[in-house]
């Protein structure tokens, strides 16, 4: 059995990330959470992009832990803020987890662009570190725009107010086995099976 | 005497105007604001960039007062914001003109950054249009970078936060003349000189 850590304390993450391991029939593979393993510190996210942020989060859980480690930076890119909020998705408003708050000051930044130029996507770049050095980043995209209700409950952040291409219902209206199907994280994280299979010899 | 119309109801922009426009020796023009000509509606700022929203404003005061018309668009363009907030500037809290609340919110979006990668500029486009249709459009900028603590009373805006390239003091610690000598506003409109010359006849 290989342990394979998520550096990370989300237990939807968890769950994601292991659901799609034994879809894969990735049997071979046990994955860890931050919380089956030793404390260790956690740097702040400063690189100004989600690779740069999921492969520093990589690397020090490997240095703390010795186990290849799994870490994943996403957010929502929004057209009419140049990317923004970006790897500042999570504490846009300056307060760190308030969604509310976040995605009012997205809705209220956007007040006065036209409809047609709601574009947005979500990115998720996961990055998997191993304790030999050998590094793999994969980044998974999900287009779609933003509207000025919030509809939906299920999801977090952004989810409520983000039409995925191709849809009508925002992203906080689809099941969780929808979502994962189309996700930018369940693209990423399938991006990185070949390499989990690997893993698992 | 040819009448000129700045497409503005801030006091500042006007003075400044008008000490460019005795200072040239253009002593044909006559620099009207929006308190001097019958109201008309002013759009929203609803362009990409600051350029659009420039040429919008001088084109609907040329149509609303037949007058050849100055406006500008201005902002603070923040490298690790990707250049945001950009055309938000003055509502970049959600807040149209709350220039604290502006300030909090990008000094918080920018707590995790570090002092390295706090390079910014000041932007000032200015389009002039004329009624037989022809169009000018100029940009100054003016590079720094961002503290994270507030120094200074004169300006406005993000001046407080913001210290041009080559000096320690921030733009808000600059005299008015000090300040109109290098500033994205002063530059703009010294380029657009010429142009008003040609309007002066």
């Amino acid at each position: 059995m290989t342990r394979l850590l998520l550096a990370s304390r989300n237990a939807k993450k968890l769950g994601e990330l292991r659901r799609i391991v034994e879809a894969e029939g990735l049997a071979g593979i046990e994955v860890l959470g931050l919380a089956d393993v030793d404390e260790f510190e956690e740097a702040p996210e400063t690189a100004p992009d989600f690779e740069g942020n999921a492969l520093a989060k990589a690397r020090d859980a490997v240095a703390a832990t010795g186990l290849p480690s799994v870490a994943d930076d996403s957010g929502i890119t929004v057209d009419a803020l140049n990317g923004m909020p970006g790897v500042l998705s999570a504490r846009w408003s300056g307060r760190h987890g308030d969604d509310e708050a976040n995605l009012d000051l997205v809705l209220a930044q956007l007040s006065d662009t036209p409809d047609d130029r709601m574009g947005a996507a979500f990115v998720s770049t996961v990055a998997l570190a191993h304790p030999d050095g050998t590094e793999t980043v994969v980044r998974g995209e999900w287009r779609g725009h933003l509207v000025r209700e919030r509809r939906g409950t299920n999801g977090f952040g952004y989810d409520p107010i983000f039409v995925p291409e191709g849809g009508t219902r925002t992203s906080a209206e689809l099941s969780p086995s929808e979502k994962d199907a189309v996700s930018h994280r369940g693209r990423a994280l399938r991006l990185l099976v070949p390499h989990l299979r690997a893993l698992a010899g």
